[in-house]
């Protein structure tokens, strides 16, 4: 597998993640101890950001600098403050950013199938971090191998993805990763106007991949390996109805790590709110913190693999 | 001529442009090719934009990143978030940035006279990435080397500059440039509301320029070898009524692609809205992406001399 | 003393300041001069500002590239574009931070304690660029080197701080550096509803510092070695009668340059606005300017000492 654009999780095979991917990141995660190496040297990433994410720009920027690369150029909230506000089009800024060379650029997008776009009238690579309610493929990728280094394998795992997974889209591609799987067996926990939506179960009967729907984590908490909390994400229009329920059935406190098993782990996009309670930060079983250092190999993988 | 400040497109000679700043803008093309060089490293630049632009900081950064150079400190919306928001002077804060030791300070402002302001307390040079409704010299010496590069010549060259005339800064810092080449015939195409200002115009019939004021492209379009079409500016509060006009009399459009010479090329500082069809796009004699990526040379080429 | 968090200006021993502080900063004053140097090679920063800041931003990151460092993630106003508008506390922002390898993360926080929170979840040291209404401890120290180094000494001199000390945080912080040297003597000028807070006055008076405060600058101008004066802070609340007495009662202009002493010198944080009649910039006992440029020598040399 030639890997050029990162637009979807679906694009990445199960057996470039197992021999490829995976040993890479760990090699990453050596490098990254060591302060960095030199592999990138010459490399020019720029990242474009419609809207605002200081973890992902942060990990995709750092990961450029510790393999040696450099980020030229660097915008925070182009939706704002570039001259998108006067009315050009994606293709066109994509279309001149290219003009200035760069080795690689990191979109974050604001409408989903921005990614997709960008990568019809660009010659660089096109990292997609994030389009809207689309995608988020380097998310999925870091929480894929945050089960993989956490439980020391995927296939024959029990995951229950749980909150508002209608808006969530890290559920999502996650999903579409773990249907590569054998044997994986996910629980989809939401109220009932916050389920998946129809486009990912249909894919993932098409794939027999084994879930159910439920609205109480409670029921079900004792039987999996991973809870995949998400946020309940009140600037995609979540509302406080929904919130409540969410918050009776979903929340992650003392309780649900009373009925947890003992090897198992919490997983959350980060940055988390209500939906975990403050005293699970301190439970072992909390992987969070460490996902959210996986992203900065992930990422530091992908930028080689893609620009070396 | 010894270049320090560069604040408005008249303080370029001809015999400059011609012997020294095109043939290098060629050779700096040739180095980005080969992936960049060394010559301006251990330089600093700080870019001090008070008002968006993408594009402009983006050619800017990397150029200089391309040369070696390092951007020490960037900030995309001074006026918002800087000290400027307490009440400081750009004096003070470009006297503040000199104590930080700068070699060149690239200053966006969003008011006339900010650049020339800014270079009587500076001592690093300041390079004027547009004040306002005054000049953008570095967007007219991209556009001439444009031309150059686009026809082989600049001389004798007939031109039609188009559309809100009175509030685009590009054709002003464009026309004081031209005037420098002889037999030189300059349209300007736009609704009355628009015209071309007078300060101009005067400077033209000094130094006796050919120009003439037309309302409808399509009238002389079949004469021109250049077609410089300009954005109608919403946030410089261009009238809706104008706009109109504009759209009728102003527009870019295959009817006016049929009419055009053959050899003739569009231009355009872009963003591109409504005022060029997207069909147009796809025309070889299309040039303003090409456009933009020159503005990457000219402005390597521009910091080379500054700072070599 | 080992430095690794900069929280506070208390935290700094007059010992530390005198032998190993100043003159470390006198070193970098050079270095600056030379063109920089590779000292801190391979070492990473990240700038983390919830609050607008262009010089004490831009000090920071040039500071870091003079001695060869990186900035590695910059963000100018994380309140509004990072995670914290999705509700993520600082701490858990600092956290994931970490786990991205910074050596040092510099940052100005929008509430009083940010810092100290911070450092209590921080690795990495935190350097503590202002929080709220709390401290600003770099600035102290920079205040206090512009002291040694334009009066040759600090134990003795009579200093006015001036202005709206309620609200000020450098003169909080420089209060407290003050008292470690001897037979300082400080007037505290300001209105009466803008008098310096009770906690710094019981601070001086348990150490035995000589203060005394007054409303009006020119009855005691004629006795200071130092004028420090402060800006009226409208975004921080300072009511319109309050700042119609500071500028009867404080104001610097002719009048007060004429009763100066001969070696006195005014300072200021800046950015400076109707505090400071224009005149007085060109005396040259308005040390502002220098004051602010050794903010770049101060920083660098605590750079040095933390990650070195």
């Amino acid at each position: 597998m030639k890997l050029h654009h990162v637009v979807k999780s679906q694009q990445f095979e199960r057996k470039w993640l197992e021999r490829e991917f995976f040993p890479l990141t760990r090699e990453m995660e050596k490098i990254a101890n060591k302060g960095g190496s030199d592999i990138l040297s010459g490399k020019r990433m720029i990242t474009l950001f419609y809207e605002p994410s200081t973890r992902t720009r942060a990990s995709f920027e750092i990961a450029m600098n510790l393999l040696g690369g450099k980020v030229v150029f660097s915008t925070e909230n182009a939706r704002q403050f570039s001259s998108a506000a006067k009315g050009e089009s994606l293709e066109d800024t994509i279309r001149i950013l290219n003009g200035y060379r760069p080795d690689v650029i990191v979109l974050r997008y604001d409408e989903e199938g921005g990614a997709k776009r960008a990568t019809e009238v660009s010659r660089a690579p096109i990292i997609n971090a994030g389009d809207g309610t689309g995608q988020h493929p380097t998310q999925a990728l870091l929480d894929l191998y945050t089960i993989q280094k956490e439980l020391g394998k995927i296939a024959g795992i029990t995951i229950a993805m749980v909150g508002d997974l209608a808006r969530g889209r890290t559920v999502r591609s996650l999903s579409y990763l773990l249907s590569k799987f054998s044997d994986v067996k996910i629980y989809f926990i939401s109220p009932e106007m916050a389920k998946m939506k129809k486009d990912i179960k249909d894919y993932l009967r098409r794939r027999k991949v084994w879930f159910k729907e439920r609205h109480d984590l409670r029921e079900i908490v004792s039987k999996v390996d991973v809870i995949y909390q998400t946020r309940t994400q009140k600037e995609r229009g979540a509302l406080s109805k929904e919130r409540e329920k969410i918050k009776s059935f979903c929340i992650i406190n003392r309780n649900v790590l009373n009925l947890m098993k003992k090897g198992a782990i919490i997983m959350h996009p980060l940055p988390h709110v209500e939906e975990i309670a403050s005293e699970v930060d301190l439970d072992p079983r909390a992987a969070y913190f460490r996902q959210a250092e996986n992203g900065l190999y992930t990422r530091m993988a992908l930028l080689k693999i893609i620009l070396n």
